[in-house]
């Protein structure tokens, strides 16, 4: 993948002693002046101290975001107020190093929940890592990989392109999560632009594309209590997003960026052997795709079948009565890979031995047709096998 | 537990060949005269070919129901208007043997999904079925098996009660389900009581006892397309349940037997190796309480957990967030056995040895106090373990 570097951010990280290994666990990205910024929260009620540190934040500097603090090896969840006033006083520490307004400090926090956050460890941390700041895809390599928990691969996706000779760039790092790594099961992801953009606009460009790709795969049907999404645009490309001209390539630039991220998600996991692409069709709404795609992804019995690469599609079948939706078998299609094994209200006869060792690839596509309308979403889901098992039953205390 | 007899019905069972294992797969009550009944069947829209029978069936006949016909092996789900059909047929067929009306007759089927009923196996096995018909203990027994799939036990339960010199018996049986029994994640259960009542009455009391036992535990999440309890009335124990003193007793019974065969369905896995009773109180309703019993029993996350034997609290607590109810962490309590683990917003200290030891017997209660109302309800769990995994990632076909 091309990588493509925004103008207008700083990264750094460093090791502030969070996580028991000795690994890198806190990162910094500054933005420069004038940097506007959106954000998309979890909607978990028990939201971790730092989402609702971060969302007061992001109101209180009107979306003029200028650094983003992150930890990984502790989720400051579960801690109550000393948790707000711990994660408070960080972000103030950081400014003041900065010289930038504390809610212009959005905090994220990734790890176990329910343990007190190792405020000065961070504090002590700081002045390294603000004198570590630096420009460049290293430094941006480098955030990637201190806000990893159980991740076994950083993951990274970049987009760009070319308007009346001036090159806009999308940057984005995550992290995470749900099925895949539910130790903890916290996805974080940083989005970086450097076109021009007020908060509004960011915010309903990031909002699409966060439906499309993030809210679009399997993270066990579970909300964790830190999930964020941040998209920080610098301005400092020189190109207005309000040009119509540049509106339609950026959005284009940063779904590829989410989409390819969300891929990465639900590929980096040991237990995951298969990433099966969901196409949902012929729904009335997008909201209706997803609903059934999540059905389908979350269920147990759908995901054991995926494992042992199993065509047994009555498993699938069944999930799509469950949804809230109205669903009606007569105008209903089921098709795995290119075999189509249900219409119309019967099933198909097909060929099995084939649509098994379809099954036993690393990817396929599963596609049902709902007969409904015209909406139609693309949803990532992955097996259950006796690795995530292995990983998550590990008696850890 | 002692054997409480409802007069008024008798049962048969047969091999009708529909399984391939030879194992018995076809099952018959036949009711009195005058037997009132009651059902709730399935929400799944995609609900299987005898739901739909059934369910025109016990509007047709006014819930005066005289027959309850089930096959096992074959779910007749996924099979459009020729699994009306041949439902229609069997019951048809089955009444004419009977001298009863072909809509007092309610079919049930469980199995594989999208597999044509063998409807002429059926029927060529009705005369054996009818001449088979038996009163007593072995007789019911001998339906509870037929009516078995990936069960590892039969599944009965008994109640009963004494009023003015009277006795009123209480009688279930049931297979299935979900979490435990994926593979055919069907869940049948048959109800027969000699109190006399009518159909309304019989409804009211089958919904409430429904909501606190098998509405009340994880079957994967998922609502399968077959799902199916009756309970059938005879009357011939002479006590009306319109009459105060036998109304409370009653209901009190049907409880104790649907919440015992709730608990037989959780405990009888393969993959269960601990019952876990989540104890959810302060609700504001009892909606409230199911959603948090379920949000928790449904986490692949928390059933890992469960699995290690891990007093790895966080993984509840963040599920309490995401119920679509409000939650307000600083007035929440998590208990696993008399542990507090978490209370007003922090995390306490605890034994984790002790805690960890406890969560390594086969049964455990984990409470949780919401702290918002006077709701209360026990909701059944298990874990999810590799046993699942193998039983269900099993290649089928």
């Amino acid at each position: 993948m091309k990588v493509w570097l925004p103008a207008g951010f700083r990264f750094s990280w460093t090791r502030a002693g969070i996580k028991p290994s000795g690994k890198p666990d806190l990162a910094l990205a500054l933005a420069a002046e004038g940097t506007a910024a959106a954000a998309v929260f979890t909607r978990n009620q028990a939201a971790a101290a730092p989402v609702l540190v971060g969302r007061g934040h992001l109101s209180a500097c009107r979306g003029r975001l200028r650094a983003v603090l992150v930890n990984s090896g502790n989720a400051n969840a579960g801690t109550g107020k000393a948790g707000v006033q711990a994660a408070e006083a960080c972000c103030a520490a950081l400014a003041e190093r900065l010289g930038v307004s504390p809610s212009a400090v959005l905090p994220s926090s990734t790890g176990i929940i329910g343990v007190p956050l190792p405020e000065e460890k961070i504090l002590s941390a700081l002045p390294a890592l603000a004198a570590g700041l630096a420009e460049g895809e290293a430094a941006l390599r480098g955030f990637g990989k201190a806000i990893m928990t159980t991740d076994i691969r950083p993951k990274s996706a970049f987009a760009g392109f070319k308007v009346r000779g001036r090159t806009v760039s999308v940057a984005g790092v995550v992290k995470g999560a749900g099925m895949i790594h539910p130790n903890m099961a916290t996805m974080l992801c940083y989005l970086f632009t450097d076109a021009a953009a007020c908060t509004e606009e960011l915010g309903a460009h990031l909002k699409a594309a966060v439906d499309l790709s993030f809210n679009a795969m399997s993270v066990d049907g579970d909300t964790s209590t830190n999930d964020t999404v941040v998209l920080l645009a610098s301005g400092r490309s020189g190109v207005v997003l309000s040009d119509p001209g540049a509106r339609r390539p950026f959005v284009a630039a940063l779904r590829a960026v989410c989409k390819s991220l969300a891929e990465q998600i639900v590929r980096d996991g040991e237990g995951a052997e298969h990433l099966v692409r969901l196409r949902i069709k012929g729904a009335k709404t997008l909201a209706e795709a997803r609903a059934v795609g999540r059905q389908i992804a979350n269920s147990p019995l759908v995901k054991t079948a995926w494992a042992g690469c199993d065509p047994n599609w009555g498993r699938m079948f069944a999930m799509l009565g469950n949804t809230g939706y109205p669903f009606d078998p007569a105008q209903a299609s089921l098709f795995i890979g290119r075999h189509r094994v249900f219409a119309k209200g019967r099933a198909l006869a097909f060929d099995r031995k084939a649509a098994h060792k379809l099954m036993q690839g690393p990817e396929y596509a599963v596609c049902v047709d709902l007969g409904r309308g015209k909406a139609a979403l693309e949803f990532l889901a992955c097996d259950l096998t006796h690795e995530y098992i292995r990983i998550n039953a590990e008696y850890s205390t």
